[in-house]
């Protein structure tokens, strides 16, 4: 018989959650879970309960012998735990609001995974990420940590770098490729396999086959791709999308259109408010119908939420795990000597096969030389960005501005630098020691 | 509907073929073969016959619509060919006798794949096939060719490197590893994964899960490991795996255990003659079988004949790539930067996720820095004899020979060369050019 | 008795050729010149006369057994050449005009080594060069060729890479480095060691020695750094420089403070006009001086003309070579695996040990983490414009601009494409051949 | 004015250091060495006071203010050096016998740095020197340490492993080579460049150039190469020479020429004793000449000693290292990315430039392909070794025993540890730790 299993979500009173109790009810059969564990900080205890009693709801009505616990307790949560998901946010979505408004100040993307905003939330992030990793190396040392917050690919390296936790990175925007995909040519994603290269919210898809025939180059042509809905709407320039010989994810329009991308937001800046600000009334909307004591079902104004597909990538990789299913995923892991442009510590968001033992990354068959310099160049700073964050350095907190490429000038990145830091300056205790 | 697929078999006349035929039976579902081109050379033709009245009676008995055909016309049945399979012999087993006597003489193994002998086999056979790779360029340029011609990674590193075809060395002794697992354990193959790293006959198993379990560790400390039929049985030691971490294929003992491979090889060949001559007479054995005209299946005492599970390679093999299966196989493949301490160009035995569009190497988790040396110190000689093979070059040669780990000495390595080749001369047109 | 020296200058009737025959006089002793060949082209042969004569006169002045041949037949003068120098300009500084002036239209730095401007230099230079190249295989093999010819990194990779002839990318930039730390420190060059890690034009200073005893750290803390007359004059943010524990190329000041730069230029051009504009007026006052017959030296305006210490560097080149002095320069060479994080086969700009061979790179010792993503992103912009250069593909061209890391945008990109081909169109016959 | 040096002679009682007195005393005027510290320990504190009072007179003679300083306290002598030079036996000549006759029973060569015996020695000496180098982190953290101590590759990548000291690894093997080429050439050794590409003992000169021309191909015509004269002269075969393109190391012939090396050292161990028992009886009749109270120089007997050019080695060493001299000398340094198919870690043979910052290593141009896979076998077992040997690990022991190329078997290796380790367990305290 097989193992009954553990699992605990971080950030438990995250507006998400229901989508990931839906998840672990559909695939109850292939994935045995006996206990989730919704763990959130004293700030979000309101949020935790509200989130909790529909998550109980839910588990009640599916008839399933599955118990779900709420707690502010997160090392009593994490013993003997088998997967822990991460969902959390420093600072709740006000500091998402100083990431995306501060730097247009300065005349650069505000975002909260790219660039500045990317960084600062990296900076809050990591230290209590590596926190909670003490307490699973102590609680739990052979649980899988599933680490969906953001920016997943440098929280995942930070953790690897620093800890012993077995940690994968993992991102709803692989997975919304294949849905794409799947309707576009009205095939099961499973008779698609994509190829991905590059890092997380900057990979290339440089291979498309629906039943192993290359459909990449009638891609190219149509320039047909997809694109988030969070995300403006560019169409991509066809005759770069024809030389290019791959397709990018639309995180990288801030790169490629940056000037179009910086121009839009400073226009939507002032009109419609930020992501942030709209996330926020979304997820007030969310928490109202949540608290209707005759819910007992996942909302389907959820989905307006943006990380569609979160719960499914969630439970897929747990399923995969705990089965030893070895299908293909892709997953944020270390490079070793996979794209060897890279530093081998690096993380990169990858096609990998997934063991009981964890994810086996594939090796890239193409990656088209365009884009190398672009994927290093990142690279680069998230490299810098990450030390600064655990070791509160301005120094290397600067060189990783300076040498984003979406910061203009070295003396834009210190005016900058300086003004995030200051705002964030309550949730930054390594940049900000007590004497 | 699937495209019926298009089987040709180089060196078609071999005793193997009748394994290979009940396989492409008793996997019809799954691999439509509806033509199998049989074909051999003029001084092969009686065999091929043989050969191919019996696969006729098979299939007739299985009542498929598969076609066999039989012809010495290379270019005509390579014409739209989807799988091309080679299992050929040049200079036929009077060869392998050379190969596994002369070097003998000398105080080095003779073995038909490893050493002196593999080096005069990969002679012989190299421009032959890269013949063959022209004609399929130019016929079947989509076919796959799947090689078995040993030495398997020489020859499948020659053809990627001299020509485009798409080419996969295959080889029977990974498919042998899961076999006895799965005896050991008691639980069916796909329920196993082992990790390979190495080169042809020259791998290490440096993982081994059983439901996604590792039992490398107390296999090593029991010390019990594969070993094939057709190798002289000497149990490693028992020191040495503990501290090595990994389990070496049984080829390993030329290198691992030279001393008393090569005494026993000296014994050995006064009294029962070497293994060439032994499978001469198993062969000729199996085709007085053959021409029994009330046979129409394969006999059991082709088991006896080496090479178990040639045929459930091969078609598992043909299988994976027509159904884009995605499932994982040990195959011989180009290094790329999997093993970065070996060349890019490099062909190398790992395990890859097989797709339509052929083997997708997984990178390599873990290489025991123990095996390193060798593993260079093997392929630096593979490398200089395939270019010795292609171009005809005695230096070359020499150097190959001179740096191979089992002969001890330049002196005796100028000498047996020369006697090498001058036995082989008739078979070596690219060593001795007509004037 | 040693041999004598022929030296082909390829663009004899430039203004700087006053400079190199100079160098060739003073240094007599340690080079002996015989022959020094004066190659221009057709449209260049007023200035070759004037610039010929003065070297003429300056020959006579010196009493040296120099002789001076001015020449339009390049095959002529390369005949058993000793050294080729390259110091030519396709399309003249009419060209440079448009390089300067149309990425500004677009937001983008208009430069002609750097950005969009040195791009279209290289389309317009490379073709030419190889040319050369093949002349120079067939009529002078053993010949090296001291490119000078900008963007000389480019350049000169584009020749090792399509040509066998050995050439040497050389810049007065790092020489002038030594002049100013020379003079800043009161010391001979000799007792100076400086460390470059980069490419041509973007290299990165990692350490300065003055009598072994680096004194890095001091001039990162007093923020006192080299700048060429004819860059403008920005001084680097001193937080910044304390934290990247190197000294940026001037050059760097276009990515490092693009913004500034850009700004910088915007407002000249409309005041002063470009550089190209200036150094035009410069070079028509200078060959107003060329042609007085009583200047038998060089004039001292010729300084103020940018390439400052060309024939030094030029001169001090082709003596070490001729004498193997071993002493270390800065070069623009083969890769190999220096930088492991870039192509092999990239041109980078280090200290090499120059012998009679050629140079021999020193391993870089020090490359700041801060600096690699940047170096990347360049050399992926170089290594698609060489080709697109070579090949004439636009494909390969847009992908080199929109992947510049000066260029805001892939639409802005492939609309100044457009304009700067069509502009250059009389000197690209690679993307505009005739039918 | 300059600052007096300091240097420290760890083993300062060993035969060779009058040698080493003679070069301080010759090189004064660049390398003005005011004090001269002899350290030795207990049990050759006899030899210690008779070589430092030879020691003595030699200066006196010289008449140049050195002090010459005879200790046993180790700490006293290190505080405030600037070089220190290591030249010890730990467990003296005898350990020697041990390393070249032990293996000799197993039929492996037996040799003080090659092979077994040479394992033995650096487990010997490894934790010693490691030791030496805490002190030296602690009283003289700027000085350079120059090991001498065989094998001196495997004791130097110990000491940049596993300290901060500032080691390099020095051998008169290269400077040997350029004695040999001086006299065939008859130029000074300054107008030769030989390129060295390979590991301590084990190197391969790829490349010999005369006043920048190379010779290279005329000596492997010739088969005209250097031997020391303490190994058995055999020449190189002259086919393998010609198709290898370089010169191998003297050494080397324990590999290339392994059955021949081992027949000879069978023969002449029961004949003449072996090298150990030689150098024994040569090394007592040179202290007897030591003690003569009127020797004031160099006894030429010394030459018969081996070790050739030692002190001249040792002395141009800090010579350029004192004056940052800039010139190439051939030493033992991390290798980094220089040759690429070996580790970052692994120390190598080859040329650098000597500054006052220490050895610059310059890229290595050519290494034959023929050669890696030694190169990579021998750097395996020695990094096996190094850990070995730190860590006291009899597994780690057996597995570079195991995979050195002179071990014929895995059986014979396990047998022959077990012997050597109980032979030396008085010397390795970190394989026989005290209960």
């Amino acid at each position: 018989m097989k193992k009954q299993v553990k699992v605990v979500v971080i950030g438990g009173g995250s507006s998400y959650t229901p989508e990931l109790i839906e998840g672990f009810i559909l695939h109850y059969q292939e994935l045995p879970v006996s206990d989730i564990w919704l763990v959130d900080i004293e700030a979000g205890k309101q949020k935790l309960d509200i989130v909790g009693q529909l998550a109980l709801r839910m588990v009640e009505k599916s008839g399933l012998p599955i118990r779900v616990h709420m707690t502010l307790d997160r090392r009593l949560a994490l013993k003997d735990a088998d997967f822990v998901s991460t969902q959390m946010r420093v600072g709740m979505l006000q500091a998402r609001v100083w990431d995306e408004t501060i730097p247009l100040k300065y005349g650069v993307i505000g975002q909260e995974t790219t660039g500045p905003g990317g960084m600062m939330k990296a900076f809050r992030t990591i230290p209590v990420l590596l926190d909670i990793c003490k307490d699973m190396e102590e609680l739990c040392p052979d649980a899988w940590m599933l680490n969906f917050t953001n920016p997943a690919g440098m929280v995942t390296e930070a953790i690897y770098t620093h800890s012993s936790v077995k940690a994968i990175g993992i991102c709803n925007s692989p997975i919304s490729v294949y849905k794409w995909l799947s309707k576009l040519y009205d095939v099961e994603p499973s008779r698609i396999y994509a190829e991905f290269a590059g890092l997380n919210h900057l990979h290339w898809v440089t291979d498309i086959q629906v039943d192993g025939s290359s459909k990449l180059e009638e891609l190219l042509q149509s320039n047909d791709s997809y694109s988030a809905q969070n995300v403006p709407q560019y169409n991509w320039n066809a005759a770069f999308m024809r030389s290019l010989g791959a397709i990018p994810s639309y995180y990288l329009k801030y790169f490629y259109l940056n000037k179009e991308m910086l121009e839009d937001q400073l226009a939507s800046s002032t009109k419609e408010g930020t992501r942030a600000e709209i996330v926020k009334r979304l997820e007030d909307e969310l928490f109202e119908l949540y608290q209707d004591p005759n819910l007992n079902h996942k909302p389907a104004q959820l989905e307006q939420r943006g990380g569609a597909y979160y719960s499914e990538a969630a439970v897929k990789l747990m399923k995969s795990i705990y089965n030893d299913t070895r299908d293909v995923q892709t997953l944020n892991v270390r490079n070793g000597s996979n794209l060897d442009f890279l530093p081998e510590n690096a993380c990169i968001e990858v096609n990998s096969l997934v063991t009981k033992q964890g994810p086996i990354p594939l090796q890239v068959t193409t990656v088209p030389d365009a884009i190398k310099g672009l994927m290093a160049s990142v690279k680069t700073y998230e490299q810098l960005a990450i030390e600064a964050a655990v070791r509160g350095d301005r120094g290397l907190a600067l060189q990783a501005l300076a040498h984003h490429p979406l910061v203009p000038s070295i003396n834009v990145a210190e005016k900058m630098l300086h003004e995030l830091l200051e705002q964030n300056k309550e949730l930054l205790p390594q940049f900000y020691p007590k004497v």
